[in-house]
């Protein structure tokens, strides 16, 4: 499978670069971006063009965490903090997908839904219960994003309705939800999903270790997000030096991404970029959830690993380039109240955060670089405006505007088209 | 003209409340509100229902402050602060609106989106153009929709090529444009429109009180938006107590909406408060422009004048659902960042300032209450949740979905359909 893509490319090459390149090719092979080049070389000019001159051509976005049990009830009881949510409106929602029933017919709006956003690639939390989460695998493997998904685990400090009763419980659960995936699974793949550290007892992320070590398995969860939680986790493990800690010595973060980090200190931050650990930025969800504005500018200049998550229902919205906005609107309040300078992500940040730099926690993805998946997404805008604008305006219109001004004409995830 | 509306109502009663009566009617007559009920009685079952059973019934939104010129080009060049933005984007944008042709192609976007939104009442800046100006109120007619459009004046510290080259010369053309605007539009009124301190002479200040006075005209400006420009009005006006003083010393706070407020402290908030003056917080704007979050819980609690606004293009979305969510966030983050207490605001607030709040600068507007003007919004949910919400939840989803999960079905102005 060979090809070239025609249209206006624009690409990120890193932190502080987009690469545009108006009315170019992109060249595809086996799933893979080879070059892009202003003109076609004789030696190309058998190759099929997919012509889409005069559209934007993206690398298709990397959501690194959201939750799909809970986009039924996106944008509900967003005036409650993160501990009073989950208790009031996420743990009895999370509960209804015992009924396999409810769960397919609820799953089916968020992969419909996914597949026609601009993600190609996602991380993604189900809940405790194996059969629904198997259905929600089912779905997404027939989509052709490329995912993972983890059947979630919690022990302790959950209702009665919600919980596993003990550590053993919850990793035989885990190991039976891992035997029945289907090996022929080309898409999404099972990643490990303790909830949390007030939920998870040490037994169970004991053991929660030694499955990511013996299958060699990724692994999800979250990390100071709100002052209250991370004072909990203080209580639970007083001995830990501080929440990331409480995952480290089990040996949780070396292959892991870690939502949140909103309260993100140095040592812990020295902590998750000694390991590898990605830190997946959720800006909406820490407004809305009123956790705060992780240090996210912070975080990139020391070069940690950093993605961009949408977090729904924390967030209201499946779309990454809501994310992105929000990531750019939220750091600017940081800048201004709390009278940082230079804390302030721009347009070139949080499209690298979307895609190369989340990119990485599913290998070469997120870029038109050569060796990348050929992740790409073909906007075409609706109604022609009255200005003429740059690549990189038309970009940034897109990111701000979705829906309104353009259309996403076609999607491919490793070269094949889905949509 | 007598109907009533079926389906079920939501709407503010005060800052705190929102009705809501689910399959209830609403009584409509000659454009007014006239009562809503739970059951019709025998007395009214002659009168036309419109039967939209099942759908949101909103009152229509009312957008304080928006740019009409300025949405040709909105999301982009979104890193840049206040001042820089204005000479970098908009002023050279706006000056093309001295040809008239060009500012028909791009009036004819804005006000057909704009129509299609869930506004029905805005206040609007044009330029300083007469000719563009009586374009835009021309398309502004014909759509229904009750609007304020004003001729912008700038007399002062404006490029050559955007400016009035004397307060005489500013009040001349607004005079100009006074007069030739038609004597028979029904929902399209001028209000004037002195750009800010910055950008306006004393003399031209007074020239637009006296205008104001003559003709019993409204007002509309920027106050306090942004630290530069609140140190540039001291140097400026280094007589005035303070930016709001700089407009009331020639009486141009009486019957007036003033945008921002960012940075308004005690003394400023009472005049505005005794002057009667409408507050306009622009979230989005006062985010994407690093300006701050002003402290609109505050402006709530001491009981001032309040209402919303896109501020388009400093905000980038025409929605208003959007600009109270961003409300809703920004105040978030005030609260968590600032560690305020008590800042954060509701849906309710927001939903009132968007509405019954901000509706009082066009008059009895804003909600189904008896003796309101009858602005109707019919929202139709798109696709069926596999939850059971309450009313309540189905609006918040509304404002956080927008038309991800609803298609605004019809649209009423002063008891008129006009979508």
């Amino acid at each position: 499978m060979e090809y070239l893509v025609r249209g206006d490319l624009c690409f990120s090459i890193d932190a502080a670069h987009i690469e545009t390149k108006e009315d170019a090719y992109l060249h595809v092979k086996d799933g893979k971006c080879i070059a892009t080049y202003e003109n076609v070389s004789a030696e190309l000019s058998s190759l099929e063009i997919k012509d889409y001159r005069g559209n934007l051509i993206l690398p298709g976005m990397v959501d690194l965490h959201l939750h799909a049990p809970q986009y039924a009830y996106r944008g509900t009881k967003m005036d409650l903090p993160l501990l009073d949510w989950l208790n009031i409106n996420t743990f009895p929602e999370e509960a209804k997908y015992e009924n396999v029933d409810y769960a397919k017919a609820a799953y089916e709006n968020f992969v419909e839904d996914l597949k026609e956003s601009p993600t190609t690639r996602a991380v993604i939390f189900a809940t405790l219960h194996k059969d629904a989460t198997l259905c929600l695998m089912d779905l997404l493997e027939k989509t052709g994003l490329n995912t993972m998904v983890g059947k979630v685990n919690m022990d302790r400090n959950s209702p009665d309705y919600l919980t596993e009763h003990s550590a053993e419980e919850s990793l035989k659960n885990t190991v039976n939800w891992l035997e029945e995936i289907p090996q022929d699974y080309q898409h999404c793949h099972p990643i490990l999903t303790p909830r949390f550290t007030p939920t998870c007892s040490d037994a169970l992320m004991e053991g929660l270790g030694k499955l990511m070590r013996e299958r060699n398995l990724p692994l999800q969860s979250h990390l100071s997000e709100n002052k209250a939680e991370i004072e909990w986790v203080k209580e639970l493990c007083p001995d830990a030096k501080n929440y990331g800690d409480s995952y480290d010595r089990y040996g949780l973060l070396n292959r892991t991404v870690m939502a949140h980090c909103v309260h993100t200190e140095e040592e812990e931050l020295e902590l998750l970029m000694q390991r590898g650990t990605f830190i997946c930025h959720c800006p909406q969800s820490n407004t809305n959830l009123q956790s705060g504005v992780s240090p996210v500018k912070h975080f990139l200049k020391r070069g940690a690993k950093l993605g961009l998550g949408t977090d729904v229902a924390g967030g209201a919205n499946l779309s990454m380039f809501r994310a992105m906005t929000d990531a750019i609107q939220a750091s600017k309040l940081r800048n201004c109240l709390l009278e940082e300078k230079d804390s302030a992500l721009n347009m070139e940040e949080a499209f690298y955060m979307a895609t190369l730099s989340g990119g990485q926690f599913f290998g070469k993805v997120g870029s038109f670089l050569p060796g990348y998946d050929a992740d790409i997404l073909v906007f075409e805008r609706k109604r022609k405006g009255v200005r003429k604008e740059t690549l990189l305006e038309r970009l940034e219109m897109l990111l701000y505007t979705e829906k309104e001004l353009f259309d996403l004409k076609a999607k491919f995830v490793q070269g094949r088209r889905i949509l």
